[in-house]
């Protein structure tokens, strides 16, 4: 497809960005997660990219780790249709997601589960800790997860805007003495950036998880590093630059921020993830990624 | 424009909504604010809003507060284009947002101005607490200001994903002893919604605001309380359902859930809020809201 | 609105560059017309845009200028609703357009009065000829009309793609003793163009009468005229340019082509023109254009 | 795919919607053929699409016959970048179509070789026989050409705004003594509707070839046949309904307006045709069609 024009070659050129990623000996890949990616059936390619470890760093919204943890737990998303009546679906209990529905009582088994498991913690931790110990503490039923993954994988997950999610409501539900520290996020995450050699990011979407990606070269440069800006970068997304949100706006014009290298290679495809994103997987099938960063000291 | 079609009318819808919450006595209005509106020069039309009480609570991305505090400073964003080499703004340190530019120097000068102030902050707050510090401390040039008019206004600001933008950098940089504590954030907004004979909503963009109010809906009902979901809901947004996302979701959507009212007046506009805001501020000029809540108990 | 940022400045510089087409001398101003702006409410303001010559030559999709003559003849489109039951509509014989709706049956009453005029017609023509001989036969009730202004004001309109509306489904129900011809459309719009100093463009929307205005210059060109390409340029629309399509392409792609000119002044404002377009009238009401072409030799 | 969310989900029952076409033993396939999609590499899909009667009629913008006797004849397109100076692409004489590049003046070499032919046409006719008479005078030196297989495989085509084009513009530049009777293209392809059993679609992009197919229903019914409405239907497109255009209207709408069956099977993408298409044709592989129909009448 790299062969072709308009948003078909640059899948294609994903792809190669990707696998020349994955070639290389010192890159750390870190992926932004956002839209509702685990509803629309994308977890178990998810899981999948995390357990080949092609990818090194998962920064997602709640929303897409609480549907994880949702069927983690033997709960299911169904096939629905946005041609309903909301009103009914309201009536019996049915949360429309596009073309996905859900039971609200299974979402609601969930959120009194996390509420119970968040009552038991105590402290003052990052998102990626309070989701560790809730991984850690989770009785699994389906292991294709994206949560269990990481946690198996010592894949670190952020939520920098977890409190914006079902999981943020579970934790409003709890009797608290957890404190979630999302400024220790950035500092986390800078820190695994300011000690890669080199980073790349694949973003799925755009929202939180992009520009707290993104952000991290501007804050290893204000706490005096030497960093380049991302020296690869994909973004698969439905946002257009335009109208000026970080969301839709180009590599190019993070490269004016320091945030993406000057020299990059980068690639933005125009298109529903829930195409691409297979797609993509599909040609991933059966490369092997020789060497990948270790977080031990996290 | 009420009586055209498309996207016109409901640009004219949207207007008649705002009006007939500004008429009732007993609704609260909750803003969501996102997309880089202030470099795109909202700012001051934002402001107005606030002291106008065309709204009481806004929840707002934190990039929008940072660039609103820089100006409030005395800087300045500047028109620049999108045609442009990004690698030479790089060195010549501007920074690009579509076509608009600012210098990255005076960004640095408010970084490390917010990292001293938030040096001296001490506990454990939500990020409304944060920012109402944030604005007592800070040494205003310019008054037409959003965190300046809400403070004075006594209309509280939600920032819940605070660590994803300068202000989370800037607390990044600080010697930080305070911890924002978002669940917190929940918390509080969600009071807000319980206490309030009804509420609307207008959203300006979508990402973590529009839905952090949305889920102020499902956390009062699992919280016990007896909430019949928004009643009125205005969103102007460029994103579309068709990709399942929150941000471009249809208030349909949000009736099956519990977050907007099967009977709301609800109206989505599909433009870029630099046109559409602008436009409807005309309207609303000269317009005199009689009743608006109060909030002394946060 | 020229002094903000993204779409809303856009809509600021569309306004400035119209002005300035206004107060030069010697340009010809060409608007190409798409979307189904006359159900949407859009035809008083083309035909108030004709009759003052804000405009000097129309290029328009067929269905614009048949919903057009349905209004003329004292039908009309009604207010109506996306969210229906589309097979109802159908049972009870109600055309959707989105929001809008119409009266199959009127429309009948349309297609066959058409037709009988059309059964009148002899000979070879353009869609301009076409057009005026239907404007000249109609018997109107409702002068706010695009085809009537046009056919007062003496004002072209062209539809290359007339086959493709119900104009063209009218024809096909005549006794038919007319061939439109369409490549004289190409001849007659390039000589227009060959003939005058300078041109500027306003595109409503893309398809084919975007294409067909921008394609004049090549024509010219290849018959070995010096033209300089479109000197002002400003389209309205809502497609992007990522996918490759004519309707969404820039400006600058135009360059290339030598349809517009490297020094021309030209913006693209994205954004639905059932908004933009108002907003601009809005803006020209009292504005007196002191010299335009008259087409005498067409 | 079929059993992901949104459009991933569209996408797998596109293929299913197709397949189910190919196996039913009397629908005649109409495609609709719009947006750059020869210059952007598709011009091989199609035509292996017209020799395996994946489809039996197509419609297609003049454009993209352009592009396909450009490179029947020998021509190419490059792979170029929309990063680019559109200017002194201008100098150099290269023609951009988003990030495709071509030699204006081997397009030229097009636009005189096919006034040539042109030139030695006479008579009235559909577009679908001028476009028969002009491969039928090629001197092709690449075959997998749409325009050629269609011919050898007696696909008809037509191209009803084919006047919008630079076959448009070559016959401008004829000594013309051939007319090309749009009207007749209304008449011919209704015809075609009118006498198949039943009539699925499959629009590739939107604008003229979607509308063009729409219609032929209309037609028929004013014309005293019972027809039924087109009973499967694709649509792959970047276009969406809020804006009211014909391109992006749902094929719901079209139920209103009885072209489409209210019992259609129907499906559209949201996605670029050069992601989708390749996806989907690659699923076709290997599918033998039992029974299509054969125009000899035509």
């Amino acid at each position: 497809m790299a062969r072709t024009g308009f948003q078909g070659r640059k899948l294609g050129e994903a792809f190669e960005i990707w696998t020349e990623m994955l070639r290389e000996e010192n890159v750390t890949i870190l992926m932004g997660l956002s839209g509702a990616m685990v509803p629309a059936g994308m977890r178990k390619i998810i899981a999948w990219l995390i357990r080949n470890r092609y990818i090194d760093v998962l920064v997602s919204t709640g929303a897409n780790l609480f549907h994880d943890i949702h069927e983690a737990m033997g709960f299911r998303h169904f096939m629905g249709s946005e041609h309903v009546n909301d009103c009914k679906l309201f009536e019996e209990g049915i949360d429309r997601i596009h073309d996905v529905f859900a039971y609200e009582k299974e979402f609601n088994v969930i959120d009194y589960t996390l509420a119970e498991i968040i009552s038991e913690m105590r402290g003052v931790m990052s998102s990626r800790e309070f989701l560790e110990e809730i991984a850690g503490r989770l009785n699994v039923k389906d292991r294709n997860s994206i949560v269990i993954a990481a946690y198996e994988s010592k894949v670190p997950i952020f939520s920098p805007a977890i409190a914006d999610s079902s999981i943020g409501i579970a934790a409003a539900l709890a009797k608290r003495e957890v404190v979630i520290d999302t400024i220790r996020d950035v500092e986390e995450l800078t820190e695994i950036v300011v000690n890669s050699e080199k980073t790349g990011v694949i973003y799925v979407g755009g929202g939180v998880p992009k520009n707290f990606i993104q952000q991290t070269e501007v804050v290893a440069r204000l706490k005096g590093y030497d960093v380049r800006g991302h020296e690869y970068a994909i973004q698969i997304t439905t946002d257009v630059p335009q109208f000026g949100g970080l969301s839709g706006c180009t590599f190019e014009e993070g490269v004016s921020w320091g945030k993406i290298s000057g020299k990059a290679k980068k690639v933005q495809v125009n298109c529903d993830a829930t195409i691409a994103l297979p797609v993509l997987a599909h040609g991933l099938i059966g490369i092997r990624r020789q060497k990948y960063p270790i977080f031990n000291g996290l």
